[in-house]
């Protein structure tokens, strides 16, 4: 087996999922992702820590397409529209891999383990937006709320775009959840 | 030792803060706060499940506080009016408890574990907030967004109040930073 193996990361990505859809996360073995991969242990903790992170290899990317994409925002955009254009950055990426989200989604689901995991890269996508706006010039708290807010929506269209059919898009998730958060915070009855 | 022990729940907690402080909360044992409080291991187990559950029997607290005065606001309220009514009942309690809670928020920052653990907390609060505005007759997305906003709010405000002197309040604190998102959503430059 040669040393480098052509897209080593996504070929143990597809066998985890396939693994732990099959007999559920708890019971897959780093060896069995390993061998279902056609990879050796020793490739696979060269790409992940552990057999968690093989889930949230998607995260970091998430995160820094959304730092890049907001960092890039025209300088006139105010918080909220620079965070609402981060986010709208990502919903391609979404689409692209519906299926892929929504069983990675119900492998999250069924472990409790996995939940606190996603909610930790979630608060770290919050700061990580925060500190994007912060070096935008926008002060404390705004940063950080605008960071939270952001976060919000991403999680409830998130759960609308997986739980619907696909159409609308992630895309139209995102800004209609948007909406609303706008709506429901300057007060109204919705 | 009579079997019925007076505030039990609330020497245990003191002498777990106590211990969490002196020697951290990894070293310290189950034995040793039992042992402190004058109690024992059999009573530490009728009260909380584990050591980590001592840190957090006040969240359990805070959240019945926060869905009850929700559920009793004016049906007249908005969503977010309701969730703002909500978060302000608990300023007293965090007044009244300011050097207890920022002794709690140093053993959590020390720790990974107990930081996971604090936001799921925070996420089960959010999902109860929504669920309270529900019973109102508040449709979704607008109840998971405004049990999200609520949570956001009481993280950045609860954050600023235990970051400064304790003048101006945590009242005042929340009364800020919920005027500061409105304000962020409405997409102010702030």
């Amino acid at each position: 087996m040669s040393r480098w193996e052509p897209n080593a990361r996504g070929r143990l990505e597809q066998a985890a999922m396939e693994l732990y859809g099959e007999r559920g996360y708890e019971k897959t073995t780093v060896t069995e992702i390993a061998g279902r991969a056609g990879l050796t242990e020793r490739t696979f903790f060269r790409h992940y820590a552990d057999k968690r992170e093989v889930l949230f290899g998607g995260s970091v990317a998430l995160q820094g397409l959304l730092v890049d994409t907001l960092a890039e925002a025209p300088a006139s955009a105010s918080p909220i529209d620079a965070v609402a254009v981060a986010l709208q950055a990502t919903a391609a990426v979404f689409d692209e891999r519906r299926e892929q989200s929504r069983r990675r989604q119900e492998i999250i689901a069924a472990n409790v383990e996995l939940q606190e995991r996603e909610l930790v890269k979630l608060d770290s996508l919050a700061a990580a937006l925060a500190g994007a706006l912060r070096e935008r010039g926008v002060p404390e708290p705004a940063a950080s709320l605008a960071g939270e807010a952001g976060v919000a929506v991403f999680k409830v269209a998130f759960g609308r775009w997986i739980g619907g059919s696909g159409e609308p898009g992630m895309g139209a998730c995102i800004q209609e959840v948007l909406d609303e958060l706008k709506a429901v915070t300057a007060g109204g009855r919705t």
